[in-house]
């Protein structure tokens, strides 16, 4: 197999990207062709003992910065590393792309340069493995689409289910509604649409979920607008970056404090671990027509070895195709 | 001022609510009504040294269920708690109505037994006062409206700007729109459609925030959807539960992280305090013609005091004429 990585993506780029995909390319014995510019990302690779390991450079001159416009960069910036990158899965040089680059500009360029949607997809949507406190659950959507119609949502639904099984490896995942309320007929009109036909389709529908649910583990599929699920996750990850900063806060108001902070930090660390947001790293565009994930801006080396991971999964899962057919199968209200 | 209490509200009735209500009492010096079974609020009272405070009960045979429905309560419960409580406000016997029950219900009866909406509110909202990692804000709408209108939601932040001014004390309330980015055009159509009207109005309006900004006290008072609002704070709540849960776990794990935890234990108190969802406790119904606050199931006897401040706050600040006179000054779009 060969994955395709942004040496770009990151806000530490090329660190990050760079020492993430040694370490998948060690890890997974996979190839990994890192994208970049050429003299630059081999300076980066030269750091690293690669001796046994299969990576290649793929020239790309240009970078996307997180300021990029998606609407222009397919314009602006043809030789990207998210075009060359997403060209590579294209053209069947490489099985996927990932990136901890712009989400938006890699969805724009995945859809209207290089990839496009798979047959029958209305709208692609940005999905995030999530695992916290030791659960993990796809949501989806986290971001691409605002004022979802309800067949999107069917198909949001319908593939995120078979990303969990194919790639996840869930034989008969846990399907539900993010909702305001547990009971059926709770939701905004999208939700309370979508229930009784998801009730019908062939899926282990399971109905609505609360946010405290999908933190105890009652869901692996959870199913939102785009704009609801970014709210979602953004909470989630505020709520846990800020009760980390209070106890560093408070950990360190004072000199017993922080002796008290040294005893309790190998407790303190195994919570840590437990909610690490780096440990899954990846954000599968789901509707594109090739496996194209998308890694946190923030990543560490351990979120971009993890991404791959994901990349990988998709792809021994074969993914897209079952998407396809998912879709295709699919019988849309009218 | 005389503040009515339901002494039937909260999971745990009649013990926090009577308990939080004798606090109150003697904390404020204000007269509390105590509303709920004659007998039986007696019997609860009498455990406590009123000696000196202003306590009445007035009697209430009915109480309303957690699993009633909104929507017949009205009908099956005339004789409620909370028909008595806010019938009692209505008739200018309390100032205020407080009631840790059921939110919908109590929505549903102030609207449509007793208090009716102030004049020209299209629909009345549920606010809530949060304070988390020492930060204040004013959310509204958190449950009250789903599919919301671009009207009712412009109402939504004049009654939370004027909630905050006159209730919280803040001179001018930076009003902030819930959104998934904090660039101008981000949001759903909703937001992208209300942000260029209210930043024509008389508010000090900054535009959008997202989960974490609202964390890090960007907004004093955050303008959502009630589908929107209800997801952000049970997410807030749900990632804090969960942090905490974890950790107990983690120091319950043996007996050194147990000792760890003694250890750590006044720091870890400390960062408690800090996110204590207890210390407002009051979330007010806006748009009401009389000050009702519902306080969390949950409450404890603090979150009662909390909730009774809150309201002889809002009572103090005269807040129902400032709303009705907001509301009647305001030019809504066509």
């Amino acid at each position: 197999m060969r994955i395709a990585i942004d040496a770009m993506g990151s806000d530490q780029r090329p660190q990050p990207d760079v020492a993430g995909s040694v370490q998948a390319a060690r890890d997974f014995g996979e190839t990994i062709v890192l994208v970049g510019p050429q003299t630059q990302v081999e300076q980066e690779l030269a750091k690293h003992d690669t001796t046994g390991l299969s990576i290649e450079v793929a020239d790309a001159p240009q970078v996307i910065e997180m300021s990029d416009k998606p609407t222009s960069v397919g314009r602006d910036k043809p030789q990207s590393t998210m075009h060359i990158g997403t060209s590579l899965v294209k053209a069947g040089e490489a099985d996927a792309f990932v990136t901890a680059g712009n989400t938006g500009a890699a969805m724009a360029i995945a859809t209207l340069n290089s990839l496009g949607r798979i047959k029958g997809v209305k709208r692609p949507a940005i999905s995030s493995i999530v695992e916290l406190a030791g659960q993990v659950f796809t949501l989806v959507d986290i971001g691409a689409n605002t004022d979802t119609k309800l067949d999107w949502l069917l198909q949001f639904a319908v593939m995120g289910n078979i990303y969990s099984q194919k790639a996840q490896g869930i034989a008969s995942p846990r399907v539900a509604l993010l909702s305001n309320g547990e009971e059926e007929g709770k939701g905004d009109q999208l939700i309370r649409d979508a229930g009784p036909i998801l009730k019908q389709m062939p899926l282990n529908f399971i109905g609505n979920v609360e946010p405290l649910d999908i933190l105890q583990g009652k869901a692996d599929v959870v199913v939102a607008d785009g704009f609801v699920g970014n709210i979602l996750i953004k909470s989630f990850e505020g709520a846990i970056e800020t009760m980390f900063t209070l106890m560093r806060q408070e950990f360190g108001r004072d000199i017993i404090s922080t002796a008290q902070g040294a005893i309790a930090r190998p407790v303190l660390r195994r919570v840590y671990d437990l909610i690490d947001p780096s440990k899954q790293g990846g954000a599968p565009l789901l509707g594109i027509n090739g496996v194209v994930i998308i890694a946190h801006g923030g990543s560490n080396e351990r979120a971009i070895r993890n991404a791959i991971r994901q990349a990988r999964q998709a792809v021994q899962g074969d993914v897209i195709s079952s998407i396809a057919d998912g879709i295709a199968e699919m019988q849309l209200p009218e």
